[in-house]
């Protein structure tokens, strides 16, 4: 460095505060709107400091209901007496901008002319500015789903949501404040890019336990939901030069969209009875390709026993798989899958997360992936997020350990098979017509009207429906080549009654466009 | 679809089972080790379940401590009588594998010869398997902080962490619980990528009392972290074919990686008494910087008045500035700077975070941009993890709307002041010929040791040091050009009689290179 005058400087006007005042323990100036008592006349400060509140409210700075810093703080930090400060509030109280509330001390209650409009909750406005339908009416743009979500409701039968009324609230808190107790003042630090250590020998014990793999803990990486595991996978894919990636199809746009945003071209693969079609993927050329073989998303296919075995030998020959298992511990009517990972550890990337478990607002999951990707990935996690939030963290590995998470499933596992049986009795009456696919398991069915072939559009029928006051997703948003018409419908979310009303009021919105009504 | 006749042969079942059994709850068979009940022999339910779960002990799957779910549970997931899975446990108790434990219920307590190792918290294994100054010894290298944050030591003096002693674990705690009682079951859905509203708005208000920043809530995205705000502004900048991005020189070692790691080429520019060299900035002929005016890292120097208006008039002129606000709260002897951000809105990048005010392993930020580039920000923060974990936002808001996080920085800030003053008394005493720079704010200061010249590499200072059992960073670390050799110390994390112990130490290390000891 050629000039460090100024930092010595400081330097030594630090040494001189430390002899001369050794117990002042206030910085100069406030951060409270930055006041910096130097820019005060001399003899004018009390005027000054009312004038700069004055303005702070007027501009919107201090909208009305803040609460400002005490007198004795305020004077503290500009070194000031508490009188400057005291009388520069009384001035403001007297014009009425400000006044004292007793124990929450001294208020903003009253902007002057002009004021900024209040910082309101506005949510959704660019979103649901537009009529309804006009989400369906173009083609599929990024955050369509985002921007549907945004949009209220009265009955909401997207697909992809738990029962988030079950969440547990008392058992959360409950390992929250064993965890504040427990935790080290170096847990609060930076930490290991990988998660924290309780989370991942969490997780092992989880996925050995209910997908029959086996994992050190220090093969895991915690992600930020399955939606981060694609992210830095495609990281690593664009890395080793592969651009193209195989997806199933019907199969998730959000996870499509995801992959073309990272820059990836997708190839769609066709999904039949059997699961994704290995021979058509094979065909298809791309190197690596992401499924979901323990539920297929959308049409709820089990990958059956020779497609796990063409699947497998594609990866043992080089093929890279992702493996999306995202609900898989939903089941009602069939026996449980273990996971591709479980087979061929060196050969699947395996991405889970508790989205489906507890709740996707949480934003946490897990990523394994081949040993010779993993520093990789480690390198991805640190540069994309220097990993995630540890307390959140630490809750969840105690609710694992406890069997509490595992309670939990059982628990919802009952709701949802309640609701699941709801929607399929109101599909068949409501819906003539409707076929159903993937019933046996999940938290979303799928229904396609294959007799009205090109004489349904389903994004119209999704508009219709929200028309009414129902979300549902028109099939054609997971598909990449055109088929029968068909709608998504997640029946975990709500009570069992709004199911059945939901369904009713897409019964109606299909007779309104199909002259039935 | 051409072939869906499986899923309607599910779907089928499903129906069935709904008319058939309209009280059966439970799936068939169990996610716990996927046992399938269809596989066990007629008549040897018992020994074939007894045979799985001995299995599951041997190869790890279940070590031991594993809880086995209760009788009632798992007969009635494997939809057997009780009797079965009793009669099950009971052979394995009786080979002395698993044993009750009163309430914690049926245990795993040994596994049978040649058990799997057990999956100890092997954190730093990798890291700390070399000698301790390998560290030091050769290129930087991806995650070096990482590594030398995993070595264990008795003193740390690494820079950037706050007191982490001081977290308010019992105003996290009430407010957590508040949040608990207040959140909506569709609170606990997807969210709002920018992140959760009230987080946004408590931002909002953060700002404009600390900050002397105006924004709208709209325009806050929440991050996970400055980290995740540099990642999601790289990607903004390649996609406007930005490929080269200014940095400050010496300047901050994370954040030229984490560019790096992004594909963009960092410009050094050199920092000098009044902060960042705009001259040089200029003569480079990078079209977005990234600085720190407010306390430069890690010269602690701040951008004076002249600098900061030739930085916003090439803002104006169409460079990019990303500021990163990363410890202005924290001052001592110097008054408050407001932000670039304040002056220019549509033409600084803001990144600030609770790294420094509370912890860094909360993993929140904030990022504000230009109006022209917030769409493009949302998009890559939703297909980056699709928005930050929600009750760690909303614990937050309310930390910051009730004043108690502006308390706990007054607290703070007394204690770190304390701990700066023995830091100062400490380099004058312990370390002859150290120049203290930027002491005036900030949780570490930076010492340069100009009169050893190149006889002294500090990176051999840091391994003398690590050697003694106290961390700090080399200068070197930090510089992208050479410069004299220094040190960078943090000292707001550990107690006044800890920074005194480990400069001493420092300085045993200092005499030990130059003879002095």
């Amino acid at each position: 460095m050629d000039a460090m005058g100024r930092s010595t400087k400081s330097s030594s006007e630090g040494s001189k505060t430390v002899s001369g005042s050794p117990g002042a323990d206030t910085a100069l100036g406030s951060d409270f709107l930055q006041l910096d008592i130097g820019q005060a006349p001399p003899g004018g400060r009390t005027a000054w400091l009312a004038d700069r509140l004055r303005s702070a409210i007027a501009d919107g700075r201090l909208p009305v209901g803040t609460r400002l810093p005490a007198s004795r703080v305020l004077a503290g930090e500009l070194r000031v007496t508490r009188g400057v400060v005291t009388e520069a509030y009384r001035r403001l109280a007297e014009s009425g901008q400000i006044a004292g509330r007793g124990r929450l001390g001294t208020v903003v209650v009253a902007a002057p002319a002009a004021p900024v409009a209040p910082a309101a909750p506005r949510e959704s406005a660019r979103d649901a500015a537009g009529p309804e339908h006009a989400l369906f009416a173009s083609a599929v743009r990024d955050g369509v789903v985002d921007a549907l979500r945004a949009l209220p409701c009265r009955i909401d039968l997207s697909p992809g949501l738990p029962d988030l009324a079950a969440f547990p609230r008392t058992a959360w808190l409950r390992a929250e404040r064993a965890v504040l107790a427990g935790v080290t003042p170096a847990d609060f630090g930076y930490g290991d890019p990988r998660g924290a250590p309780a989370l991942r020998r969490a997780v092992v014990g989880w996925l050995a336990r209910n997908r029959g793999i086996r994992a050190d803990p220090d093969e895991v990486v915690v992600v930020a939901g399955v939606a981060q595991a694609l992210s830095l996978l495609g990281k690593l894919l664009r890395a080793d030069g592969i651009h193209r990636v195989a997806v199933e199809d019907p199969g998730s746009l959000g996870a499509r969209q995801q992959l073309e945003y990272g820059g990836h071209t997708v190839v769609p693969v066709p999904v039949d009875a059997g699961g994704l079609d290995v021979g058509a993927l094979r065909a298809g050329g791309a190197r690596a390709v992401l499924t979901t073989p323990a539920h297929q998303f959308p049409t709820g296919v089990v990958l059956d026993g020779e497609r796990r075995r063409e699947l497998l030998s594609w990866a043992a020959a080089g093929g890279v798989v992702i493996e999306d298992d995202y609900d898989a511990e939903h089941r009602y009517d069939r026996p449980p899958v273990p996971a591709l990972r479980s087979l061929l550890p060196d050969g699947v990337c395996y991405a889970g997360s508790v989205s489906k478990l507890l709740a996707p607002a949480l934003r946490v999951g897990w990523l394994l992936v081949p040993p010779d990707r993993l520093d990789a990935v480690v390198t991805a996690k640190r540069y994309a997020d220097l990993g995630n939030g540890v307390l959140t963290q630490l809750v969840l590995a105690r609710l694992m350990d406890s069997g509490e998470l595992e309670r939990h499933l059982r628990h919802v596992r009952q709701r949802h098979r309640r609701r699941r049986d709801a929607m399929l009795r109101a599909v068949e009456a409501r819906l003539p017509g409707a076929r159903v696919h993937g019933a046996a398991a999940g938290l979303h069915l799928m229904v396609t009207f294959d007799d009205l072939g090109t004489g349904l559009r389903d994004t119209d029928l999704a508009a219709a429906a929200l028309a009414r006051g129902v979300k549902v997703h028109p099939l054609s948003w997971h598909r990449l080549t055109p088929g029968p018409p068909g709608l998504v419908l997640g029946y975990a979310a709500g009570a069992a009654h709004e199911v059945d009303e939901g369904i009713a009021l897409v019964g109606e919105a299909l007779g309104s466009l199909t002259g039935g009504g």
